[in-house]
């Protein structure tokens, strides 16, 4: 499999770094520095795995990978924080806010109507906090 | 909202019925012959809301539903029968195999590695009855 | 199957916004009214779906939809906004904060304790608000 | 509170095996049975608090406490042998068919479609063993 | 089965109090406060079943019980009073903070890396306010 | 942090399959066989992530990590074949048939009976097939 974010002198970790700042931007590193005080090893896991080895695969696009996480994240409907930062990921990969809450809306048959509204009031807080 | 199964002179279940159809085939109305001995008329709104609703509007494209669904029953990981269902209709909207497997693996991350195992299980026997 | 708001010349839609009218009183009409700048078809379905199909059938009286609900919200854990609402409404159609009291109390035995006592706490504060 | 099931000189565990015996019959027994020989202990538990307990309160009919044990079992979708026992229950202390049905379908809207359908086959599951 | 907490004239009640007081110190005793007005016989009940019976058995210490209930509560994700409420009973029962980092961040394995992530944080609150 | 399988030569990969077949046995052995037609890549990243890297560390002991992984799994009660290998992993690395009976058990007060009984009823069929 080729990777999505080649580099030949580049580790795991080097890669996933670069795929978070990509992706999540700033508030993927505010998760990083939080983790500093508590569990600075995990950090790295989370870049490592999650994002060296996951997102930087190139058998699905980002924006398609981003879809499968907000859906993901809504559905099971108990870590909000990460949904906020993935709705805010799929923007920037180039989800429309228009697609993002078509997404949520679909969850309602899945996960029933509260994770639809839970991920829509989520959605709606990104949506207010990047106008600004 | 533009639908995308446009007809004005079709109602919702009408247009569900078609969108099953098209998206499930052969699993889903399985799933509508099942329910006709216990609750008909769930039938009727399974037609209506997730397919003559949800899956009709324009917004997003069936490729990236059923990327969204996959995700979702994945990381639920208590509806398998529902997971393979989907798996089917992935398949059948345009998503390759690899892009199946791509999504089901991404869930570890976000539900665990169990919920990624059981999800590409699933896949492979859908693959498997679907080479036959 | 007769329905509970039968009315020959009433859709789906009215029928859902007066059966959310009654059951849930002003809470339900928050949720609407927070979904009008994000999502406000998905108001429509929310009318539609869950009130205008769902709570209008005749097979099963409000008192006991409501009991179904509240044990499922707080069994899953994961809503307590929508918990609230239907404790609310619960009061609404019939049960008695004793009542209320006995439902949560009982999904320690299926979803565990934590569940149980986060549902209890929820109660306190509807029954505190409505005290007032 | 007084109990449901009173008898001065009865204990919480012999009250709970009266209990379990009225409402799951020959299901919940096979339960016990099955625990004999991993968890004896833990069958004693069983008859104690969520019987002995928790359907032994007089706060809310037998009635409602199998629709709010139904509706959480079908919501949290993780446990369908336990599930069909209490579908069996219902039966038992009064439920119809149509309304454990009802119950279950509602589930559609707070857990989702694949929740309720999976819900409604255990029904039918029960249903027709009881037909026999 | 002996009794961690034997006393032949001490009933469960008793015997879930002492066991809860030496477990969960002040924190046990907040939610047991929290509860007298709204449900105080529940108050009993997670005295006597979770207290008095199981974290009473001899047959696992309460090392190995907290590591457990620490491990179940961060991959539920939805009981995150009550997961605040065990980090801390693990630290009063002889896990180290490091060892309490370790279960959390294993929990990205079974339940994917927002539940390890929310339990981290969880524990970052509990050590700052016991440093204090 | 220093590594509980150190072996300076030694890369993640090589030190997860060690690791892996330490603590899990031929059940983990299995998993990884079934993904080889589906998912080859990911039976590296399950060596990876959860064996290289998580239980690899030294801050906790096998047996304390197999404690909460058994918890974990029969809480989440959505991966029944996960458990049955982790409570053969648990017998591996020294737990005692009772003290996993403690464990499954002490999940009836933290995700309700059901989930403590279908976990038990897993651990029956592993204990049954080990004794053959």
């Amino acid at each position: 499999m080729t990777q999505r974010f080649p580099n030949a002198d580049e580790g795991r970790l080097e890669r996933g770094k670069r795929a978070l700042a990509e992706i999540d931007g700033r508030a993927g590193q505010n998760v990083i520095d939080a983790l500093a005080d508590i569990a600075p090893e995990f950090a790295n896991y989370l870049f490592e795995f999650p994002f060296g080895d996951i997102y930087s695969r190139s058998g699905l696009d980002l924006r398609a990978r981003e879809i499968a996480t907000i859906a993901a994240l809504a559905a099971l409907g108990n870590a909000t924080p990460q949904l906020k930062v993935h709705i805010e990921a799929g923007l920037n990969v180039g989800l429309s806010r228009e697609e993002v809450v078509e997404i949520l809306m679909q969850m309602a048959v899945y996960a029933g109507f509260p994770a639809a509204l839970n991920g829509l009031f989520a959605a709606k807080e990104v949506f207010a906090q990047r106008a600004g």
